[in-house]
């Protein structure tokens, strides 16, 4: 097959950790980037972009959500976390099917590319039917089913087949951009032998972990009433953690416990918007940074936030943290575009592939344009005009591993009318299973 | 002259306080609200606008920022408010000129009216050209010359006349779309005699007042130094408070002086990314509703926000609280549209012709497009679309005073891209002037 060529000219580049100074032009080979560079030769490609007025920046990676449950927009609203999953959210999960989580996954997908991000971690279940919705929308992910055991060990073995079927199914596939992790739910509704058996896994087939570990003070007093442990502290105590697992909201850590993730250099995924809605608490973000503990961002699932929209998450995530430890200077706006890329894809272990504009990473990467009336005159620093200012409507072009999903705000493989209408459908019959 | 009618087809309408349920139609005549019912005939209408899959509410309320500002969007981050202030934002506000102000409130007007906001209340210098703007702009607007004396008297008599000139300039004037407040800037930069001599000038002549009052723990600190009273304390015992008084930022409140602001009928104006951004603090907006004060919304300028987005604004300012009170109840997304709407003209004294969709009241009116990624499928609840899921990007039609001053997300009033360029001329030379 011919290689197939994307030639973005004129770019202001707006990398993590290592900045690109000046206007640049950035070489897309299949799906790889092949080069930076000033005025690179555009005859002989397949495509050219003209980024003038526009930032590109690598693509966003949303380390926590939950896709399909972008069918649960607005479903339940001003209550707690307890009030919100017991009464509103499990009972609608208990009428799901593969086709409305394939639905839902669509439309979280629209939604994703369309504000800019590029790849996307999810627990949840009928994974292979997110996995579907991950092939045809050209998106990256990370996919882990969501294992709940309460202890019961016929429920347990069930689990854990579902999540290695779904490795073996879908680990690897769609080119390479769906990776398969496991999903232990959290410490409150994963039993102990669940979390051994999938430590034991993990290490034997090299299988990575996403989990919800201290969101609410409540799971801290119940864990704490079990076990006797604060909850990092228990998985500590039964070797549950390492490198290759990433929390989602640690919200409630003291000192020991945010060094038993320092130790064990566990991943965190930081999830304000959820946090703040669900009123579950303020994660200790800036200290955990300070501790050079890897902080990733994530949304949560849509029905807790509700929407998917990286930048307005990463702005909240930064003003948080600044009147929460009344110090302006934290996680400056360089920190919030780390947290929402180079971050993200170290925390799902995928740093060598993505999460920066590099020569020989894949070719996930961004352009937002700055002629627009929320981000005039151009500030002078690109991370403040894309944190402070901008919002995920801001985004223009997406591509991912080469792929250009979104240009000029127009979605180039997913048909978003069609998904609207078919989303709207699902949830009025999952309304009327109630 | 003849009348001149626009009839809304099919809107829902999210109206606060008073519901409005099922689709009906709205028919404006001239600048006022003429019918809401269903089924208004279309005959002999001169326009007719299609709401299918648009919610229709009052346009937004502004109620606390400096327009002309916007010209300083990201000029300096990551800073405190005293740093940002004396060493970034004086210096560049030294070189400041009527033509400059004016362009920059072009530039924030064009942002306001393509979020959605109607009527904004500002303070800052050149007013009368700002004043300019939004005669051109077609925007609704309270305006207000911020005073300083720091306790100079030839400085005090040249400030409130600067103020007095202001309001026999453009009070009532654009149609009656401009009033003029007074604005003692705050209780440190204004002398206790410009505060009692607005008092006076206020009580003669029927204005109305704007000051910024208790933003951060410093200021506090230096007020009750040197007053022996903290702010709000200081600013009753010589009798500065009333119902005409509007209050911005208000973060820091004893119980007693949450009492004297109830007792005086004060307005509030809210400022929770400012607050945030610049680590100023938590404002106790659910203590102050909870006492029937009358909070309303503001973005502060763009300069320490980054953007003039009323819906990001709310929804900050909704999440704030449940996180902050670790409440997920309060600030619900129904008290966040009164906040964004009918508080804000209470808090002008405005609320007899704008804040709801009302008949008899001016055609102030906003589409929002739930037909997108993010406000799919649309909520149960249509004030939870909006506030948790949308932002000013979902924008569709702006109508003010009964003029469309954006429809399909063009505006009519201004050209955007002369604005943008002429921003961008304006901070380039004010940089230079350095």
């Amino acid at each position: 097959m011919a290689d197939n060529t994307i030639l973005i000219k004129n770019a202001l580049i707006l990398n993590p950790e290592n900045p690109i100074s000046g206007k640049k032009d950035v070489l897309i080979k299949n799906d790889l980037i092949q080069d930076i560079d000033e005025n690179i030769d555009e005859n002989n490609v397949d495509k050219v972009i003209d980024a003038d007025n526009k930032i590109l920046l690598p693509g966003f990676v949303n380390t926590h959500t939950h896709l399909s449950m972008t069918l649960f927009r607005g479903l339940a609203d001003d209550l707690s976390l307890d009030e919100w999953l017991n009464d509103n959210i499990w009972p609608m999960e208990a009428n799901l099917n593969g086709n409305y989580c394939y639905i839902g996954a669509l439309l979280g997908a629209v939604e994703l590319i369309k504000s800019g991000t590029t790849t996307f971690s999810d627990m949840y279940f009928y994974m292979e039917d997110v996995a579907k919705a991950v092939e045809e929308s050209g998106i990256r992910a990370v996919l882990s089913y969501g294992m709940i055991d309460f202890g019961i060990e016929e429920k347990r073995i069930a689990e854990i087949e579902q999540n290695m079927n779904l490795f073996k199914n879908c680990h690897d596939t769609a080119d390479g951009r769906i990776k398969v992790f496991f999903g232990p739910h959290s410490p409150y509704t994963a039993s102990e032998e669940l979390l051994r058996e999938v430590r034991k896994l993990a290490d034997e087939n090299n299988i990575k972990i996403h989990i919800h570990v201290s969101e609410t003070q409540k799971e801290i007093d119940d864990v704490s009433a079990e076990k006797g442990l604060r909850p990092f502290e228990y998985l500590d105590s039964i070797g549950f953690l390492g490198p290759d697992v990433i929390c989602a909201h640690s919200v409630w850590l003291s000192d020991k416990e945010i060094e038993i993730i320092k130790k064990n250099d566990v991943k965190v995924s930081h999830n304000p918007c959820s946090n703040m809605k669900l009123a579950s608490g303020i994660a200790p973000v800036s200290k955990l940074l300070e501790n050079d503990i890897c902080v990733a961002i994530g949304t949560d699932g849509a029905s807790s936030n509700n929407n998917l929209d990286i930048i307005e998450e990463l702005k909240i995530a930064s003003l948080l943290q600044k009147v929460s430890t009344l110090d302006p200077k934290v996680l400056t706006s360089d920190d919030a575009i780390a947290m929402g890329t180079i971050n993200g894809a170290r925390a799902l272990g995928l740093d060598d592939e993505i999460g920066s504009v590099e020569v020989g990473k894949k070719a996930d990467l961004i352009l937002i344009d700055t002629n627009s009336a929320n981000m005039t005159p151009d500030s002078s620093k690109l991370s403040s005009n894309v944190i402070y200012s901008a919002n995920g409507s801001n985004v223009d072009t997406t591509i991912c591993n080469g792929q250009i999903l979104m240009e000029n705000k127009k979605l180039t493989t997913l048909d978003e009318e069609e998904i609207y209408k078919k989303a709207r459908i699902a949830i009025d019959e999952l309304k009327k299973a109630l």
